[in-house]
């Protein structure tokens, strides 16, 4: 979580701190005074979905839009997972750490898994079930019933294609569900280095959701089952958790909007390119990053010196500490990164 | 729930079938590209609680903005309750009837109690109160620790002021806390027969919420603690809900729009204005009113042909079976109610 | 709850004040330096399966021995029921009233139904499906999951195999799932009115469980599943519910006990012969009985003046007010009652 | 969890594999036909309760019985954390291993923190708080709340009292509670090496169990708070969670048995002792301890044919792989060790 201030001043430290894309707002005043049902089964809503499983490829997926990430990851997870279940996440995941424990309200334990730049290695998952098998004491333990990952990850770094699809491999074989986090998905579909898209992550996840509130939306997650029965009666789970929008349609025209024309890929290109305009100046003056994320998240090293300075100019976000009074900060563009602060960026580094 | 069509006819099915008032749209535009903290830690959101805090004369009041009602029931009472505590609600309440067991959910029983046309009667508390207080079994039954009641009721109806001291009166002899339920507060606070102000709830209620979904805006509830520390880190406990917008401003701007000069009252005023002209055109047609609501909500009773003909011309909602092939059905205004729609249906009627 | 004397007077308060049969404490005894495995994979509770299986007539059953009726309520109940559905129940049963809200604090609402002298009938659990199926807003509400019933009920009433049958119809049809509360099942059995055998509740109902606690032994409750995998890994379900017992032997040696030669039954036909005479003679001296009971427990109304009369020979056990300054008090017998004191009572009566 | 076989053999697998001390039998027997009320609520449950307050020296100490202990950590820690606080432990912790996720269930997140031989340090605990409370996202995360510490650890090896008074103090000082999971607490009380004493205990904890099963009992823990009103209506929740026992005073008898003249610690150091003889030998002929456990349970590591061999004469319980083959094996005594068979195992090693 990030402090900023509202200024006028250079800021890049988040990626949810500005409203919608224009064309959001555009709809949402274009249709302000339609009339219809509410709950999600609006004709936007419809719309917004079919878009949704085009770009997916996933012509029977069950879609359903929630207001926010944590609140997604609750809800699906809740619904994916059996009582005696738990899950396995990076330690560095966003359920393992910033969640206020939403998944232990849920009544699952999240077992922490070791990361590499907060990716999961499927021999690490493929470990950590083995070791619940052949535990004498397994009936005593909760069963790794599903797979948490983010995509990006927390740390700004990529799964590959190969690295998912070797993870779809491992819990099919074990009998998980695997779940894709996707706060940020769009920075990782408009990332050059990106290998697996929408239909690879529809292709190989149980469920998985497409962020909108970090990409481009006011609010918004769109929650894919690629498969439809994954999740029976969701709708109902998703109103006992409090998480039905009486009037599902503002999320629907939003995700309508960020679909039609592939704007929702676009979005993700721009801030990443920004990013990677940032990256390159920083490296060219030899600044270390603690994660090699090729995402819209540049996790820079910086001595409290350099630190001072940089935040004279701009807002950025403090990440963790480094030792000998250095900290890692974190440099966030978004959809709304607009190019001449970027350039003011780089002229005053 | 109620089935429309979004189509150019009348209709009056519901109160949440638009977006939002124009002024909201406005707002949001204006505001857009401000770059702000998230969480409701912005300015938007602040100035939205001082209104509140006014409105209400509550200067020290807690405030928090939730997305929807059965999410701010759902949170809210679970953190008023302790875990061998029950809520006391009326049979026709929403979160006894239409929230799909979130209360429950969250691990407390809602005892259902009798009610006149949705509204609860102090002296059924205090005896339903007494009931567990004298029983022998009392250590194995679930404490009453919370009344809920809803401002209008289900059925439209009102407290008044009177009523609403009297329960508040039970609830402090008993210990127990006072919750209520304003999904439609607008349509209390602007109706003619009400005699309970903002302030006047907010001086009896523990909590209670103001409702924006219903009452103009996209979505957003605002949650108010008249008593600071009724609800220790609540802020948290929304999170671990699901239920903490990353975007925060967005229900804050929504509120601040509604309470800077009384929009919200007045919003509520032109919708019962709308329904009393439907409900006086209704009565001097002779038709039977199921309950005997002032707010803007109407529950006609109609036999099967005079529905059919009603619903040739106009949108209305099947509310329940009234015997002999009867139904009793809902005719709904809302801020969104256009003054030439009511003319046509009362021309048609 | 009943408060009784451990004097020496009569007491007939309830069916849970002494330790076990006999029997079983020499058993205990016998065993007692055995070593044996935890959690009940010993070969007393293998033991006592078999034998439970072959009085169920039902050779595949999962059976598991749990401490108490709550636990063995919340814990089964827990298991079967998903996160959407409800219970459905009389509004007299044990878990709607008595149980402290454990089903709730799993997370499932219990639905009331109305009921005769405890008794649920078919149609009325058909009609309170049939009202969620029809009802537009049945997304919005808990879906009933599974009917719970009792045998013989809270107020000592029997089903009859034809009232379990349609029962069981009534689910199977709906896809629900029927559960039975056998707290006092010996009591059930050994009544001569009776004709729903242990075999006969095994074919109708997908679990259920056989009480001990109240039927001779220390605590214990042996959960049935006739048919195998109808709640799977139960063990650990059990395990998490903090319901397993290290020295799982103690609960099946007393199951063992209480089913190598028809112990159990013979308890309960005891009990029931014993309040026989008790019924009996109040009924020849012109009391009321509260419900038909035909079972251990028995109902009757008194004055004041004949309670304290009672009460001065025997502790019995106030069960609820009747107007006018009378009560329904409940005199029980169980396993442990001597005939002298029924001899006694009578004499005295 | 250990497997064994009921055969004549040597066995040392585990500390409940037997019934009961015989006093608790004769007990039994003797008040078999008592007549008592519920609950707890009995003459042999308060006796047992005043005892343990001597032997606690805390006069005003609330005590609960409970059946086991997963049931009895998660009732008290569900009683005793806020809907938004977590517990610290260490990671050998029962809690964070062995309960199938009980502690989640109940909705918080169980921290595992570091540990040596099972110890939790005082300054690791303080620098868990520290890192939550100096961390930005603090309030999107779980507020530690409790530190829970098994006394002795799953390790085998004790607290010092200044480790507990440091540990008591940073606690006090952060304003979380100290709770001990006594499971085996005979045998660190019996224990020469161990310097805290029951009341050292309960003066420092804020809740503690005196375990029964692993120490003597059939079956029972007694939950202790030493302060009155650490946690209100505790008996509702007991109930709410299953785990009130309906014949409470099986419970009580056994306390009472085991608290009247110190049996509780004599059989703890009867246990003790005879571990120490085989601790010794196996130290003597050059075996290496995988733990320095001066109590009951001996981790001793062997080769593949050592196992073997030892495994051929008597029933010891596998641990944990130890690399190259060898494993650590787990050597338990308990209250019905019998002399002559420590003598044959001496013999045999």
């Amino acid at each position: 979580m990030e402090k900023t201030n509202a200024a006028r001043r250079l800021s890049f430290a988040s990626d949810y701190m500005e409203g919608c894309h224009p064309r959001i707002l555009q709809r949402l005043a274009e249709t302000n005074m339609e009339q219809s049902p509410g709950y999600g089964l609006d004709g936007h809503s419809e719309a917004a979905r079919r878009l949704i499983r085009e770009a997916c490829q996933a012509p029977d997926a069950e879609i359903f839009f929630l207001a926010g990430g944590t609140q997604a990851n609750a809800v699906t997870l809740g619904a994916l997972l059996r009582p005696w279940q738990c899950v396995l996440a990076a330690g560095s995941g966003h359920i393992s750490v910033h969640e206020a424990g939403a998944i232990e309200a849920g009544g699952h334990k999240v077992a922490a898994l070791p990361h590499r730049d907060g990716r999961l290695a499927a021999q690490d998952v493929r470990r950590a079930f083995r070791d619940w098998q052949e535990d004498a004491n397994r009936d005593h333990m909760p069963m790794p019933g599903l797979v948490y990952l983010s995509q990006p990850t927390e740390c700004g770094t990529l799964y590959s294609l190969a690295e998912l699809e070797a993870l779809g491999e491992v819990c099919r074989e074990a009998g998980m569900l695997l779940y894709v986090d996707g706060a940020r998905l769009a920075y990782a579909l408009g990332c050059p280095a990106n290998d697996a898209s929408l239909a690879d992550i529809a292709s190989i996840a149980d469920a998985f959701y497409i962020g909108g509130t970090k990409c481009g939306a006011l609010f918004g997650e769109a929650v894919v089952f690629p498969r439809p029965g994954t999740a029976p009666r969701f709708f109902t789970q998703v109103k006992r958790a409090g998480a039905l929008l009486a009037k599902g349609r503002i999320a629907g025209i939003q995700f309508q909007a960020l679909f039609e024309d592939g704007l929702y890929a676009r979005l993700g290109r721009q801030a990443v390119a920004a990013a990677n305009r940032i990256r390159d100046a920083l490296c060219a003056r030899g600044f270390r990053l603690a994660y090699p994320s090729p995402t819209n998240q540049i996790f820079v090293e910086l001595s409290a010196e350099e630190r001072a300075g940089l935040e004279r100019i701009a807002d950025i976000a403090f990440w963790e500490k480094s030792g000998e009074g250095r900290a890692v900060m974190r440099i966030a563009t978004s959809w709304a990164t607009r190019r001449e602060d970027v350039d003011e960026l780089l002229a005053l580094l």
